[in-house]
């Protein structure tokens, strides 16, 4: 993630792009390509999601770039650090959904959510 | 990366939730996180988004893990490495977007996106 | 629709929100509330999404009236009359998915849009 | 706005298109359009979102019509009458956002949202 970090951050100052890329800009733009991700999904059912085609799994991919290049954009100019702001966000799940009340219940899921 | 990947497939593994992670589903969480994320900056200025609070600072970082994880989990569903296809996305934009043509000219940015 | 948007107009020029209104905030906070709405329906099954419970309806009744606020808002900023909008590019669809091909044949539905 | 679920509906049953139509599906293509809408706006200044050339908004105002189509497709299915539901919400945000308190204070407005 570090390499990748610098790579970008290379590539926008290369280009003198960084008086467009704002954290407010650049988290538009995340929630854009994110939703240019979704746009692949939207119409197949959930198992045709898990069963894509080499082509479209291709075309997923490169949106997935595209998601994780502005992601780290937006971390490098805020000083985030993306994986372990994940680590500590998925410790502080193992406190909101302990498996002991989840697993096998039947509080449907979407209300833990 | 990958150590966040297992981390995020034991948590998932252990609540029984593949049932509810189609990468259909994924990418819908994605988007909604994403936006999340965005919210926060939605009434800023492009400046003051650039000057956060340490309080606002803290709320993006968690919002920041969220996104990461749900990319995270996508992937592991899809079999996709997001850092080799963040790599491989920017290299093509590098020939996308070359600098001599790109940078210090009067081409709008908004027109090459 | 004319007078919802009159009524949103005096709302926000009642508090004197003009300043923070801007077509490009008010297009991010489309996504965000649109993204509040599908928030709703993004662990249920298809099937279930048309199952609601009076509960959850009341619930999705009020984010749909937060993206019609902030769409009517924006049309009002930018001089467009939203229900012409729709009408106009539902005449544009119907000459790019003619019944006579979309209708009952093995295209799939996904390669439309 | 009646006439206009009317036509949709029309266009919808024409093409045998319902059986994609669940309520998540339009809810995810909802946040789908609505992040093209944004993202005519992404690189923008808030300035230049004020005053955008014939070309931009003629296909701002597509981007509007396609989200308005996805919202009254939802609405239909759902039984929710949208512009009701923005009346609706409008007036809970009257009590939620009074005019004195709001207007002209130095609360910022991104606290209320």
């Amino acid at each position: 993630m570090n390499e990748l970090i610098r790579k970008i951050r290379t590539f926008r100052q290369e280009r003198d792009w960084d008086q467009y890329h704002s954290p407010k800009n650049l988290a538009m733009a995340l929630v854009v390509e994110a939703s240019e991700l979704a746009e692949h999904f939207q119409w197949l059912t959930e198992e045709q999601s898990g069963n894509l085609s080499p082509d479209k799994l291709a075309a997923v991919q490169e949106e997935i770039g595209d998601v994780l290049i502005y992601l780290a954009n937006l971390c490098d100019k805020l000083g985030i650090d993306p994986i372990a702001a994940a680590h500590s966000k998925l410790e502080k799940n193992k406190g909101k959904y302990p498996v002991s009340r989840v697993r096998g219940k039947a509080y449907k899921y979407s209300e833990y959510k």
